[in-house]
């Protein structure tokens, strides 16, 4: 999707919320919240959602995600002690994979910060091959719930 | 201090407080917080007051802290995706350096998972050296309000 | 760039190399290294570049790089204790920003782990704006160097 | 131990060596490594020598190491992209536990820049208490090869 569309990201575009604050290491020497922090703060809501909305359980659910693509574009930086709004929604599901949307606000603010994607492929926790039947039905399920109404195409 | 005695901190006995939500990266293999990430959460808690009670402004203060000395005792675990309940108080307070103490709590739990103190110095930001009339008025304000009121040593 | 291709991608392709030591920490609960921590790896790699080759004194240097956009695509799993070898290669060049492309491989092992790309624009310190004249000289000339030979297009 | 004594450490007081490359990240808003990284290298370290030593394999082996308790002392900043050659012994051997000591060495210098301690209670994985009969043999073998050879107290 073209970064101009991607910038008027609102929060109302997304799903599922939560608010992290920012950590002092997190700014890196340009006194804002280093470039890579964002991922980390990607895979915190994704897998907050996967716990508690698709039975996940890393230690030891049969099938784990894993990331095989992310990307993210940045438009405005953001500041320790910020506090951060992210909202998560999926913009495809397929039969044992899926994209993840997460948009990063700043409390207060309504423009968008920045905006990335992930992949994440469901696979067997020991062979870390995706199963023939693809995902399982309460991570299929609880992914549905937060799918983009809208026909988003990145 | 004895760790029996530090075992017994409650939310009360901080004078600041914060919550942090934990990061899905804070988790090491043994599906806990890591031990290093604790001390992220204390610079965070205390430079965010630093910031907003002392004055500082990290990328211009003419006086800046630098940390000498640290510790901490672990408790008991935390893990993602836990809101963690951080309070803070000042031990010691010195012509140029203060000592923090950092009380970790688990949202929703009274008991304490983790104490730790560090120690600033504040340094002339060109020199690195403390001043002769040690720290800043503003910083010393600040920090007289989160004095321990018990004669705390540790 | 296809995935196809990308996986591919040898030591060779590659025109300046570092090693890193992985860290505990760097393991998720998946026992691998987080996809978050390519990017730190990433931007440790372009930034030694850039202070080594393109005289950037990151404190004090008048033009900063801020980045616009970074993504990964990840093949195989790199896990603590590993060391990493990464390449790095400019895969575009503009007025006032780059294109780097990172190759992650594992020591002792031929096929790329994962090969991302991120984006710096080369900005003011103070203003955060490009400059109307585009990077320094000592910027761009540090960068001819290793601007990728093949024509590159990702 | 003082800190008199502790700044007297030389990378020959130390039992097992590895060197890790800075990151840009480990770098704060003041220009020198943060000082939660030296508990992320304390721990790499340690954690290195388990496995390649003492037969550790975090995923799956029956005794896992917690950290009960860390501190450290910090003498001189070190700073992206130094290379940091990291010194490990065993102060101190009991039936379940172990304490480490650590020195942090700049590559080309020879003053120790930070010298830390932590202590590892061995429990079983699953229960997370220590055993009736301590550490196992593997993991104490191990560990007696580094103990320091003189009378360390600290």
């Amino acid at each position: 999707m073209a970064q101009a569309e991607l910038k008027k990201r609102r929060r109302s575009d997304y799903n599922f919320h939560l608010e992290y604050r920012t950590r002092w290491s997190d700014n890196d020497m340009y006194d804002h919240m280093n470039n890579s922090i964002y991922y980390f703060l990607f895979d915190s809501i994704v897998n907050t959602y996967l716990m508690t909305h698709c039975a996940l359980n890393p230690p030891i659910s049969s099938q784990i995600g894993l990331v095989v693509h992310s990307h993210c574009d940045y438009f405005a930086p953001v500041a320790f002690p910020a506090v951060v709004d992210l909202g998560l929604r999926a913009n495809k599901l397929g039969k044992s994979s899926v994209t993840y949307e997460i948009g990063v606000f700043e409390r207060g603010q309504v423009e968008v910060k920045a905006v990335g994607e992930f992949v994440h492929v469901f696979v067997d926790r020991e062979s870390r091959k995706p199963r023939v039947d693809g995902m399982g039905g309460k991570i299929r399920g609880g992914l549905e719930k937060i799918i983009a109404s809208e026909k988003a195409k990145l």
